[in-house]
């Protein structure tokens, strides 16, 4: 087959590739990873490169076209913008999640008794009268020193057992990883041991996986690192994931692999940066939405996208490391946080966990606005939960200049109501490239208030300001102009963009409201409202009211309480006991299925509207 | 690398192979197995081929050469002769043994409750108000239908759940395996059971391996394969083989590669004889002494030879098939029994358990005859052990005839008083070939009756009898001669070959003494005597006491139970309640270690007479 150049600039980096391939796998080739979120149908628009040189001949004024569907056929030189690449996500952590987890919310009460310990144990040597077996003896050092009974033992540790009890002179430390009561030594040392026990916290998200390193000693994070899922070149939201799946062999071992790796990358930068063995690292604990958590498993999620919606398995078993590819000790332990629904998973229960809304008496609602919108609502005595369909607008997905909140993404905005001049922050302090949820929903706000759009979404013809124009696909309202911006181009909001928005926002106010029906309570019974996801480093409460994404409810109700899924995860970590509460929380947890009968459908029609067609339900902000 | 041809007779196979291998490999290549019980160090003698052509040249008149010292420096044709080959051992299971088991012994009490069984389950179609997980339904259905809670399910079952329940309709079959009441589903069909449920019981042994296929529903063997264990490439012994590993470079490697490809073979054949799928096969019981469990378990086995003589365990860790690289269902379950300590292994265990001896109030003394003579000597409530170094030459191993119980082996003969002259019979119906234990006993004993040997083991002065005479290492008494054996060379016992069987057997009875006195009893006290072991078929329980291998007891109070190792793996696979019980017969037997004080080099020196220095232990058989 013949063989073309391919040359990616501006890092002027140069594959040979086969012809006919397109230029998303070429510049993959060459590390350069393009955005794909549509799984390179050619929909999603996110791919785009500008082809500089074709043949041998420059091409000044080429035009961008989608690399998805480009093929080569010549040599080509091609330039990659900024705005088309996965980046490194920066890890949003607040500076106080840095801090012993222990000292916030559930945690609190928490005493320390985490799924891994490290236990030093000096042995009674043998002799001819006392020859009993290596593993007898530490045994009968964890029995009578230790209290723990009946431990067992990976066979990797066994193996090594006898050479390393000799090499420390039957000095040894073991690390024990103990789930619902039964104890495994999973590690030996010879002597004292050399670093901390340790284990992961990781939140596998559709579009972003996060890995925590913790110390189970004391509960602090000794590192973080997140970046993109890999799995996004197969489609950014679930559904188009499972239909990849389903249409290609292999779809399931590809998005499989997809994610081992991208949880590889993270452990093993996490990993040499604070120079610890992956045999020192015994246990992981994994939140993840039910499909991520299928597919992490290799568990086929074919029947989560059909009626009636049945999952595999709702809690998984335990796996060893190895049985997934995961690069620590071989057989450490792998906990997949349990779910309630194929659309209310395990990164919702262990957001629920790390509230510590199951057992208080306060009513409190829990919303988490990722792809789908999913929301919990009780207390200790009852909870529902339903998931709303709301799209991944507000993660910036579908949203022509929007984008997932890394460095270079519009966090917040304002607009001046007379001048209509606009003044922007972007993440990083970077040249702004687009806009991330947190902008969006300023963005939203600030627009109506100043005018700019109407009630139903609708830009208005306002000749004062020169932000306002036609585009290639409609009105549009420029944020940053190509001179302003770090792409070299416009960021913009589209009408098209704003319709998104609002019917995002309906969604998730219409599943607040169908849900409160169905328990026939009023907004007003709500005591505190959790709001978690990725729109960034924060969100504001007040604007996200003020479009009607959020019930009108007092702004001391409302907490923003970020990446709760990898917190609940490091709970799960830290202490024993919440493995089985996070388990009774997803045996408790009742689903609401938001398709059966039209209550949903006609709620998320009445809320097309900003903030709403019935305006009553919002007085308190002012409308 | 020059390369030279190797052509083997008399299957004429011809194979190439580099300069300076030696013929016990390049006859492996050719796919035939050459004896070599010394681990090729040119010792033992058992490899020997004839050299027929060397570069061209015809060698009419060559002399045998050991295959193992011999480089491949030229092309050459060897002859490898029957006697110098390791071949595939017949099964020596009596035919009631293919009954059913549950009728005797212990088992005749025991309520049939396997490791394993097979669960038909019609499942609830879920629909939009039922959109249970499949795995919860799975659960649901057999807390409801069969009471088992808490069930858990391995990943590759997992993995295939949801489309076989499709497949299915909702109908499946479950195979679930109880460890110590923890319960598993191991695998899943769609529909209604193809086979029944199915287990492997395995007897590793140093020599013989032997894999039973059970039906775990009626506790009948299905089929029986045995084999030699590929081990014995590296050594004929346990202790030879441990010295492999620790001076070899992935020496463990080769010899739990070795024994887990003996076990795949011998898996293989049985299950293709029944045509049955390697994922129906959910449990493997395996029973081997210290050093053949550790080595199956890639467990380094250093320091059993070293004193104080420390195994690295005596309770093994049941481990999925695929960390063995066992070719059966990929998570089923391998329970390797528990020892007792380095010299009193599994396979002694699993004798004890399948005597019943445990749980009866009658004084038995178990006796196994294999390399070591070990030896368990108890009741309900007390058992001791020991394991008295007898060396193999019961089992044919040191002795210049000597053969494993297999096709051609002499395993009874009769000598006439007056003409000398010999009737011998070999197994199979085939021509002799070599002596097995139970023909070595016979031997013993009717050359002592008819006064060939005195009882010292010196073979006397007998002109009138040609059978009698000087060989290559001294006298020899010659069984069968080259023109009625099937080897072509004679069939001989020498006098050499008698002092290694007096001093097995004076170390097995020494052994019997030394514990007796430990415990402070009389030979009398004993009520039966199980002999269990290698001999052969069975073993003449007479002539065992006329030559001083057992003790003085009626005949009537002795019984052969043949290879009790792989009876006890059986009863673990069909009773749940025998693995608790195997357990604790492991925890409770104490160990004797013949090694302290002199008792036992004192018992062993009194014992190398026949029958013994003593002769008033031996009144009752006339002496
Ligand atoms: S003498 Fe050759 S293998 Fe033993
Ligand atoms: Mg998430
Ligand atoms: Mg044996």
């Amino acid at each position: 087959m013949d063989k073309f150049s391919v040359t990616i600039m501006p890092e002027n980096l140069t594959v040979y590739v086969p012809q006919g391939t397109n230029l998303i796998n070429a510049a993959k080739t060459a590390g350069i990873d393009i955005e794909s979120p549509c799984g390179c149908r050619g929909t999603c628009g996110k791919c785009q490169v500008k082809i500089i040189n074709l043949g041998g001949v420059d091409c000044p004024d080429s035009d961008y076209v989608l690399a998805c569907q480009t093929r080569v056929e010549k040599d080509m030189v091609i330039e990659a913008p900024q705005f088309s690449r996965l980046t490194k996500h920066k890890v949003l952590l607040s500076s106080e999640e840095k801090e012993s987890l222990l000292e916030h919310g559930y945690f609190k009460d928490v005493e320390v008794n985490p799924l891994c310990k490290k236990i030093y144990a000096e042995l009674d040597k043998p002799d001819l009268t006392d020859s009993m077996s290596d593993l007898d003896r530490v045994r009968m050092h964890l029995m009578k020193n230790c209290g723990i009974e009946d431990v067992k033992i990976s066979i990797s540790a066994l193996r090594k057992l006898s050479n390393v009890v000799r090499e420390g002179d039957f000095n040894i430390t073991l690390t024990i990883v103990t789930i619902k009561d039964s104890a495994e030594i999973i590690n030996i040392e010879a002597g004292k041991p050399d670093s901390p026990s340790l284990g992961l916290a990781v939140d596998i998200g559709t579009t972003t996986v996060v890995v925590n390193l913790i110390d189970t000693e004391n509960g602090k994070i000794i590192d973080s690192a997140g970046t993109y899922n890999k799995q996004s070149a197969y489609g950014s939201d679930v559904i188009s994931r499972i239909v990849y799946c389903d249409e290609n062999d292999n779809g399931l071992e590809l998005l499989q692999k997809a994610v081992i790796e991208t949880i590889n990358e993270l452990i093993d930068t996490v990993l040499k940066k604070n120079k610890i063995n992956k045999s020192d690292i015994p246990v992981m604990v994994c939140a993840g939405n039910t499909v991520m958590s299928h597919m992490f498993l290799n568990m086929p999620p074919t029947f989560i996208r059909l009626e009636p919606y049945v999952p595999g398995a709702s809690k998984y078993p335990v796996v060893s490391s190895k049985d997934l590819g995961i690069n620590i000790n071989p057989d450490a332990k792998v906990i997949t946080l349990p779910s309630v629904a194929s659309y209310v998973g395990g990164d919702i229960t262990s957001g629920v966990l790390s509230t510590l809304m199951s057992k208080s008496e306060l009513l409190t609602l829990f919303i988490d606005v990722g792809t789908n919108g999913e929301l919990v609502l009780g207390n200790s005595d009852w909870m529902v939960s339903c998931s709303c369909s709301a799209g991944p607008a507000f993660e910036g997905s579908g949203i022509t200049c929007g984008m997932r909140a890394m460095d270079g993404a519009i966090d917040w905005i304002e607009i001046d109501k007379e001048s209509m001049e606009v003044k922007v922050r972007a993440i990083g302090n970077k040249k702004p490239l687009g806009i991330c949820g947190s902008g969006l929903i300023y963005s939203l706000s600030e627009m109506l208030d100043s005018g700019i759009i109407d009630r139903a979404g609708n830009i208005l013809e306002n000749g004062s300001s020169i932000r306002v124009r036609m585009g290639n696909e409609g009105k549009e309202f420029v944020l940053v102009f190509a001179k302003d911006s770090g792409s070299g181009r416009d960021v913009v909001v589209t009408e098209g963009d704003i319709k998104n928005l609002i019917r995002a926002k309906g969604a998730i106010f219409a599943g607040i409201r169908t849900m409160l029906q169905q328990v026939e309570l009023d907004v007003d019974a709500i005591d505190r409202v959790y709001i978690a996801g990725g729109f960034g480093n924060y969100i504001n409460i007040t604007d996200a009211v003020n479009i009607g994404l959020f019930p009108d409810l007092p702004a001391d109700k409302y907490a923003y309480i970020g990446n709760s899924s990898v917190h609940g995860a490091m709970l799960v970590l830290l202490c024993q006991e919440a493995l089985y509460e996070i388990e009774d929380i997803s045996d408790r947890i009742t689903y609401i299925e938001l398709s059966i009968g039209n209550k949903f459908m006609d709620e998320f029609i009445s809320a097309l509207f900003i903030p709403h067609t019935n305006l009553n339900l919002f007085q308190r902000c002012g409308v």
